[in-house]
């Protein structure tokens, strides 16, 4: 992408409500526009974030064996009413009335429409298990809108349902996504760690909250601190018993504040304890019956008797993790994206535009990086050197070549590593090798 | 993809409120879901076919020089009273009101919010030609949805809009679009023909509708035969003089109904003219400074001094192409889908699950399609084979590869082009090449 082509408006200043770094940050770098409290519209540089995400996201759910449906955002009142939510919901449901007096709603999440679209169709335990997934806009009418899309109204989500014959069933189901969202954040550059998460009224252990630690988290958490670069299993057999992968994290411990126990952290070892601001970026949760019996969604078994399925699901906060990943990785000059997440792998940054023998070099460099898959950005732009180097520090992109008169003179380029702030002068060819490698 | 794994469920038959054939199939072939009236889910193999056309608009568009956004399905209404659309839109806007009590509107066009964002980052001609787009659900609250996901209420859209200096701009904004939507059309493998249509109140001759024919077309269409089979030009240069394209299909006659001049088409050779149903899958449209004005979207001329920019927006009816498709591709066995929007690029029909030697040569030739990115599907299921075939064929998968004991004894398998019907007898590795030619 040419610079001179693109729309990316960067701003020198924040809007003064942007309380956290996340926020101020999609501002300043022209990633998403404020269109109304908690709504936004998501300019070119923060869409190509958001689909980056949304794409790994995608992939390891792919890989899990889960399924991918469309759900509608608005839904029918009366699937709620049928589900006994619909009253309980409060006024984070969003509410709609259309022409014809019937009640909607928009989306805040979809157990009801996923419940309804298994019972219309899947009458027998032969055809469990099932894992149908959705990434769609939802909608939260939060009272108090804040910190940019961290905590938005209408917001990405993907949303995954799993069906099961049996609780032992639905535990492998629930091991499958735990493993797949383990894989998925490491695929993002984030080192995330599974906390032992409220369960609901049902109780049980199958429920995980996955959290990025972060100085600017929004809540305390704890956990072994071995947990924090246990990295991920990577592809697996999903046929096979997940349970010691799981158990390996699971056995240490990790909680959020609200399921905390003193007495049992205290029993890690002191140099392992670790106590840290988080950000939640998924939540995975078995419900068992809960839909399936008032919704009347069941299977044969195969003896032939009719049962309530065993559900559960998994959420990824999508346009959540943009800002969750800046909160994690940013430094006073701006965002600095891992490399699977950025919006451009590399950028070019043509020192002086109009002379020719700059811009062939810059050409040359930007068809290369084109060729090799880096997805750059070719900054052809009038600004100054200083106001190019400011913006595309501020943006993030995890490789800065730099083509100006003095190294085209020498037969040489700068390159920058954004995350270390390392330069290095080198002759094109073996800059590319680098950002390349 | 294994069916065994999958969620396809095909129906015998279709619910009997569904009147056309797109619908019908759809539903019958596991596509979509009703969930309210005009609201659909999308099942997987839906879903696929979506995706499909979607990646076509996008990689067209931004071959173009569109550049992609994302606006919020929910708009402030304040825009569209700026505008002077709020009252004006009437029963089909969904209009609704958060827990604060403002007005939001869910979006049946993004024109008041894209020249929102406009306004807030362009200020020079020099910024100039822009053209952002954006594909995302909107709402139209339709008196009487019908048809299925041809006319639903909720739809998905691409929507670009372009922001020019002056109207001479703005001309080749228009014709990059037009030839852009000639090119995107025909990846799909359909034949469109643009036809002059109605430019509302300020005139002029920017306003085009692309459509197919199809005999279960809505409305009636008249125009010059050359230019159903006169095929899109590909790849241009955009910055070229677009106008000789444009004029080679616009100097021939081409009007929907109601734009039709009788008289003028008695002037087209009679055995060139053609009149016949079509189906709009496409608008484009000039329309001045219509939103610039009263929402004071300018930009500063090359003298110093602001004026309003010269807009357009080019719709492309994402979700309603799937159906379109359909109604101009089928027969009475099912679906016939073009290759590039096929949900599946080939199936593999195992004929006898189970057995060593048949489940082996379908296996090989599963994994030789996935190999070759042909994307295909596996029946591996416990279907009679009359089943299947009828299922496949419902679902409109362009190759079938047949694989049964008496084939696998003879050292071949059957393959069947979905479109011609044609067979073919042959040892899997011709086979193969056939099929991923």
């Amino acid at each position: 992408m040419r610079l001179s082509r693109y729309f990316m408006p960067t701003l020198r200043e924040a809007p003064s409500d942007a309380q956290v770094v996340s926020h101020q940050l999609m501002l300043r770098a022209g990633m998403i526009r404020q269109e109304a409290a908690g709504i936004y519209a998501w300019l070119p540089l923060g869409l190509r974030v958001l689909k980056k995400i949304e794409h790994i996201v995608r992939e390891e759910m792919d890989r899990a064996g889960a399924i991918e449906v469309l759900m509608p955002t608005l839904q029918l009142a009366d699937l709620w009413r049928e589900s006994g939510r619909y009253e309980d919901y409060g006024d984070e449901m969003l509410r709609i009335t259309d022409r014809h007096k019937r009640d909607l709603l928009y989306g805040p999440t979809a157990e009801e429409v996923i419940t309804d679209i298994f019972r219309a169709y899947v009458k027998s335990y032969k055809d469990l298990p099932k894992n149908l997934y959705n990434i769609q806009w939802k909608f939260r009418d939060e009272r108090r809108p804040r910190f940019g899309v961290m905590r938005g109204r209408e917001f990405l989500m993907k949303d995954a349902y799993s069906f099961d014959v049996d609780e032992a069933a639905a535990r492998r189901s629930y091991n499958r996504m735990f493993i797949a969202y383990l894989n998925t954040y490491a695929r993002m550059g984030l080192n995330v760690v599974p906390m032992k998460a409220d369960p609901g009224p049902i109780g049980g252990d199958l429920s995980h909250e996955f959290i990025i630690l972060a100085d600017t988290g929004e809540s305390q958490v704890f956990c072994h601190k071995d947990l924090v670069e246990m990295g991920a299993p990577g592809d697996v057999d999903w046929d096979s018993d997940l349970q010691p992968l799981v158990e390996q994290r699971t056995n240490l411990y990790a909680a959020t504040e609200e399921m905390h126990d003193e007495a049992a952290f205290a029993l890690v070892p002191e140099d392992k304890r670790l106590s840290a601001r988080g950000i939640e970026v998924g939540h995975i949760f078995y419900f068992g019956e809960k839909y399936s019996k008032p919704m009347k969604a069941t299977v044969a078994g195969p003896d032939g008797q009719d049962r309530p399925i065993h559900g559960g699901s998994y959420g990824v906060g999508v346009s959540r993790l943009t800002g969750a990943i800046i909160e994690a990785s940013h430094d006073e000059a701006g965002i600095i994206w891992p490399d699977a997440v950025a919006p451009f792998g590399a950028a070019v940054i043509n020192l002086r535009p109009g002379d020719a023998a700059v811009d062939e070099v810059a050409e040359n460099a930007y068809q290369a990086l084109i060729a090799a898959g880096k997805d750059p950005l070719l900054d052809d732009s009038d600004q100054r050197p200083g106001a190019k180097f400011a913006a595309i520090d501020l943006v993030g992109i995890p490789w800065q070549l730099v083509v100006g008169p003095k190294g085209v003179a020498d037969g040489t380029v700068e390159i920058k590593r954004r995350a270390t702030g390392e330069k290095q002068t080198l002759p094109l060819e073996q800059a590319l090798k680098v950002i390349t490698a």
